[in-house]
């Protein structure tokens, strides 16, 4: 699973769920909120730090913009849709050269993201070659369809609990990760909820496995 | 003609340039630098101040991201191609409750980005009614299918200049600002320069009109 923090949660209740999740997600609701939060973040133990700032731009901004948070991040989540040439060559070409990793979005978690350009986004894709994609929980049979075109590539899907996907729905039809942000840092109790997520994850995985065989 | 500000330039240099250029756009690079620079941005007399965050992303976080510049902001740029629902609608119906405007991107100034896709964009800028669209000056065809569709709308093209588009062709193919960065916030006199490009882009345009009669 992978936490999608937009708001900031107190350091040991964040670090109680990092007990739990080992990936985390930002974006710029948390970097707008307190970009000093970012350095208590990295001190935790994740295995992966993802900033989703769905890098839309040309060349010479996507690589300022990344080189800004290049000793935080990981990885970095950029668009497809927005080509190769002057756009996401440079970024991939850079992130490479700095140890980083790329995920591009493939299809979005909103109903009024369009799937018919996915053979277009799907040969951007194949040409940039990055360590994975993002694809919406709300969409699994866009799931199924980009596990099946890629089938060494990560597949990162947000859009579980708060955007009306069911946990484990996603992994069940392809995805490597979940992402959930909402229902956890907006719950009362977030370690629970987390520990609870989890669990339901669980036995959603071994159902639909079980289904498989 | 309207100043793409992505790096800090003294406030004095600004503001000799604020003379001669009454719009501003402003990007994650600059807030990213200093965001404390944008209280300084905003006391000088600009016509328009545009925040251009490439927003593509579903409505909750692009709402967020807004709310954080609204008290700066006379309007926002936006991505056409996340389509309506769960995204767009929610974003401008948000500005213009908060008397804010919106401007839909629908086609970049680098070479990858992909024109076929237009009709596509069209209906989504059909049914959202922004102020106005930005189509890059490196693609003066796409500009002039643009007037031509959207008559009543305000043209905005980037590109111009370090980007390879010359001074005032925009314009004469039907935009209504150009907009330009880098010519003049790395020059070594941008308030020369500033003059200078104004000067190029009457002359072009006297020029164009000149041919068209």
């Amino acid at each position: 699973m992978i936490l999608s923090l937009d708001k900031q949660i107190s350091l040991s209740t964040l670090s109680e769920v990092n007990k739990y999740i080992h990936k985390v997600k930002i974006g710029y609701p948390l970097i707008l909120e307190n970009i000093a939060y970012l350095d208590n973040i990295v001190k935790l133990h994740w295995d992966e730090i993802i900033f989703d700032l769905k890098l839309a731009d040309i060349d010479n901004t996507m690589l300022f913009i990344a080189s800004k948070f290049i000793n935080y991040a990981d990885s970095f989540i950029a668009h497809s849709f927005i080509g190769i040439e002057g756009a996401l060559d440079k970024l991939s070409e850079f992130l490479k050269n700095q140890n980083k990793s790329l995920y591009l979005v493939l299809s979005m978690s909103h109903k009024g993201w369009n799937d018919e350009f996915y053979p277009y986004l799907k040969n951007i894709a194949k040409t940039i070659d990055p360590k994975g994609f993002v694809v919406g929980a709300t969409r699994p049979n866009m799931i199924r369809i980009v596990r099946n075109d890629f089938m060494d590539k990560i597949i990162i899907s947000p859009g579980v609990g708060a955007q009306g996907a069911m946990v484990g729905d996603a992994i069940c039809n392809g995805a490597d990760y979940e992402i959930i942000g909402r229902s956890i840092y907006e719950s009362k109790d977030p370690v629970a909820e987390t520990k609870k997520i989890i669990e339901t994850q669980e036995v959603k995985i071994n159902e639909c496995k079980r289904t498989e065989n």
